[in-house]
């Protein structure tokens, strides 16, 4: 059967009763003692630590979430090295059973957008075979589209930013136009690219990105676009909680997966963590803090049916 | 003597008399015959072919223009093995003398950004040693701040999207708030970014990116922003001409550099030189046509003085 990505990310977060994504954000400098590289150490080095680091954070969370999003910066920040790691690394996610969003927020414009999802999108089918990747919409709707052709044909997602966590993203995603902040605008437009790629569950492949530090817009925006998959970061370290993300779900426990990257991968330096397990057993942090993660979110999300941890 | 992304540019801009950049947009199914892969070659093979194509193009080229632009997307296209060839391109480029912007457009927020920001810019002090990386502006002010701060300790550049040259381009950068578009206030906090970084020759290390498609504005945003070097997009296959492009400069012949991919690199498909040179002289076509292209410019971009080709 075609593979169609809303329809398997639905399908996995209902089986997992989990609507959690663990961001794979391995910054090398923060890497566990033992793992650690040296400031001096080669590009290669530094990315074979954080080449194994991902892959043993894998290994603990691939029974518990649906999909992992790995962030394209700190492997490019290796250069080279660090993206051939990261193919190793979306392989290994894979393997394990995982869906896979490259969070790279590319963008250009025409046949060069269509490079980049030609390049990163559809299993077996490009060089870096994802399930779905985050896209900027700053060049607009007609840089949108060779996205939204190539997912659709490949069975592949995209998220489009659309509101995102950080401060600064009020600066143009709130600026007031007609009545309406421009990111109702993009979110408009995603909808309708969503309604265009829907699968079963109801929802489309081309998903958005709504950052949980806007509980009232995330909110806002679920009743704005029923057929939008939100990709929700900003949980934890950035602030958000449970309650705040509550609202970007459907009564089916559906529509949103919420990120969490630091609070996950790096558990081990949370006080709560470095107590219990030390940075040595950083693994077992991991393990609880998704862990903990998963029942805090099934507490505010209404699942069908409640599935014991 | 400390480097100083916009003094460098400035520099070879004069000492060359050309504000052109050479786009280095290795689209591997379009290469000339006896490069070119098949459609069934390895990753490896194909990333191969456009590392040699890159390399042939900048030995042509080098003593010509001041900068190349490498485009991230036809590299990345090829997976891990494209972003290998990309980190020798820009070696190549840079050994013989060529400035190097990469255009990647890229961004994300606050950590994520200086990533980027350090993985890529800064020969010497990077894994991708870049002068220059593009960047987009969709999550706002603190989203360029890692960049600025990165650029200006060590010397290099950065240029954010603007106003970009693609008809859909206009779906968020036109829209009016307050009673001026969008994309003027992303030039003003650019511009601010400029001052905050000028150097000698009276531009800052913080550029835009303006499109060539849209002239009246290129003339609107050089007069609103007098300290910002523009990259220039959209020449030559985009429907840009020398015309359009002419009021982007100031009146030294600097203030922009206008890049040309397709019609450079694939000089040999155009039709003049198709019949000039055939298909397996396809050197001598990016020859002709990055010297057409600087002539052009040269015509009508007053330079202070008039140097013979």
């Amino acid at each position: 059967m075609k593979r169609h990505f809303a329809d398997q990310l639905a399908a996995a977060v209902e089986r997992l009763q989990s609507p959690v994504v663990v961001g794979l954000d391995p910054r090398w400098e923060q890497l566990p003692a033992g793992l650690r590289p040296a400031a001096g150490d080669a590009w290669e080095v530094k990315a074979e630590a954080v080449r194994r680091f991902c892959a043993d954070v894998i290994d603990v969370v691939a029974a518990l979430v649906p999909a992992v999003k790995v962030q394209a910066a700190f492997f490019e920040e290796l250069g080279p090295a660090g993206l051939v790691a990261m193919g190793r690394v979306i392989a290994s996610a894979q393997a394990a059973g995982l869906l896979v969003i490259v969070d790279g927020k590319r963008n250009d414009i025409g046949n060069t957008a269509a490079a980049y999802a030609r390049g990163y999108l559809g299993r077996g089918q490009s060089a870096w075979h994802a399930d779905a990747l985050t896209v900027s919409p700053y060049l607009g709707d007609d840089s949108l589209s060779p996205f939204v052709d190539v997912a659709r044909e490949r069975g592949a997602g995209v998220f489009v930013l659309v509101k995102t966590s950080n401060p600064g993203g009020r600066m143009l995603q709130d600026i007031v136009s007609d009545g309406r902040p421009l990111y109702r605008r993009v979110a408009e437009h995603v909808e309708q690219l969503a309604t265009e790629t829907v699968g079963k569950c109801g929802y489309g492949s081309v998903g958005a990105v709504v950052g949980a530090t806007y509980p009232a817009q995330l909110a806002e925006l679920r009743a704005a676009m029923p057929h939008t998959w939100f990709l929700v970061p900003g949980y934890g370290s950035q602030g958000g909680t449970a309650a705040d993300v509550a609202d970007a779900f459907d009564t089916r426990g559906l529509g949103a997966i919420v990120n969490n990257s630091r609070g996950i991968i790096f558990a081990h330096e949370r006080p709560e963590y470095a107590k219990r397990f030390g940075e040595s057993r950083w693994q077992e942090a991991v393990e609880a803090a998704t862990r903990e993660m998963i029942a805090e979110l099934r507490r505010e999300v209404g699942y069908r049916t409640t599935q014991s941890e």
